[in-house]
């Protein structure tokens, strides 16, 4: 693991790093903010999941997620949206919703994207054993965030590790992407035309299937571009009410899909995540 | 004055405006964050100048400010660093010290930069009445600040102008541009060889020839590559112990040049003005 950057940041330490991932069979990279009260033990970690065309900058630089971070003494991890680089397919036609930037937080079954694009393995075990022997991370008290595509893989990689993630909040995730044109485009390349394999990766699928999780926090812009034709909040609203999943999904008025919207409401989840972390939030 | 974007973001709403500007020739867009209390009326004005390669974007997504702005009740105002735009003469080896990104807060006198470089007084006529006819504005009640070219910037300008702006501060500002090279390049290629006519756009030459401010913050990162070749805030500090104006500088140790620092201080210079403007802090 080499640093790639590093500079103070609200008294702590925001890093960028990059390791060879067998996983992907590339070079990835993701930031990390280590907190002040890194000194005195290992520390709860927060992930966060971005969406579509980012990379891990997008979060560190936008969602002033560190000044909270920094008071509650967490540790978030940022990892990268897909594998890149050198021989890595991206879509063929440069479009940015398959391929580079748009991993799905899946492993994929069909050539050629089966031998890079294995995010969800890299995610769930190589990042972690990766972080747990180079930072001062805490890998019995995980919580895990998301934005649109990275709400999906927020939700499914929690609904898929019951008792991982002591707690799973969402900005805009994408509800269901067996049911909007992101996720079909995605599903079907990566795992192929049989949607019964599909079912592992659309979080609505999951809770039809039984998995569970102990609640959900959720905020969505209603100015949202994106809302009706690929978010598709009440689809996950009347999954969980079915399954009795504590949803509190909270619209808010005005609100697009942007880091804007991200930076206005971090502060509450990452209050909640603490708290749940056994953090004073 | 035509809307390029508009978020919604911790209540208020975040604007970016492009507009003809007389001054330069061209059009400049500029970003204008106007928080939640504007139903109520005219609000007080925070500038921010920013930095080398700069644009208005830098500091609206990376320095976290909207959210402090929207509880004091500030309206925040950021423009572009330079004029930009077909037949905008450049750096003629592409430099980013000089010429797009690079306009040093000054009305040039040299060809080809004359026409178009007139940033001091874009931003001291032109662009406040602009802001005063288009949005909720109090300009009875300004405060300016910066960072690097920018904490120059404000600097300057509010030494030239007593009594426009309630409160001065700074990241990182470059202290002396005609004792660096930086500023040397600049003032030289903008205003032509003739030293003297350099220091209406130096902080300290400004101070040694009698120009004064009421009292002055700035802040500076002890890790900022930039500190002793291009910043050397004891320049600034020696000028304004001999002419008796109270400056609090603040030596952050570990903090670089970047927006993570930046980001970590904004707080505490938005408090700092909001209690010159009249709001509670």
């Amino acid at each position: 693991m080499e640093s790639v950057s590093r500079a103070r940041c609200f008294g702590g330490t925001q890093h960028v790093f990059r390791h060879r991932s067998a996983e992907t069979g590339t070079e990835m990279r993701f930031a990390a903010f280590v907190p002040p009260q890194a000194g005195a033990g290992r520390l709860p970690v927060v992930w966060f999941l971005s969406g579509l065309t980012c990379t891990e900058e997008n979060f560190t630089m936008k969602a002033g997620a560190q000044r909270v971070a920094a008071e509650l003494g967490l540790l978030l991890l940022v990892p990268d949206t897909s594998p890149r680089g050198e021989g890595v397919p991206d879509d063929p036609d440069g479009a940015y919703d398959f391929g580079l930037g748009a991993g799905f937080y899946l492993d994929a079954t069909q050539a050629p994207w089966a031998r890079n694009y294995r995010m969800e393995s890299y995610l769930l075990h190589e990042l972690p054993a990766q972080v747990a022997a180079e930072l001062p991370a805490d890998l019995t008290r995980q919580a895990i965030m998301g934005h649109s595509m990275g709400g999906h893989g927020a939700i499914t990689l929690a609904l898929k590790t019951p008792g991982r993630f002591a707690s799973v909040s969402a900005f805009a995730p994408i509800s269901a992407p067996m049911r909007c044109p992101w996720g079909e485009k995605a599903l079907g390349g990566y795992l192929g035309p049989d949607r019964s394999a599909w079912r592992r990766y659309d979080s609505c699928a999951l809770i039809e299937d039984g998995a569970r999780l102990p609640e959900l926090l959720v905020d969505q812009g209603m100015a949202d571009t994106f809302l009706e034709s690929q978010l598709k909040p009440d689809l996950l609203r009347a999954a969980c009410a079915d399954a009795g999943i504590p949803l509190t999904l909270r619209l808010q008025e005005g609100y697009d899909h942007s880091y804007f919207f991200i930076a206005s409401f971090i502060e509450d989840h990452l209050r909640w995540h603490a708290g749940r972390l056994g953090r004073a939030a």
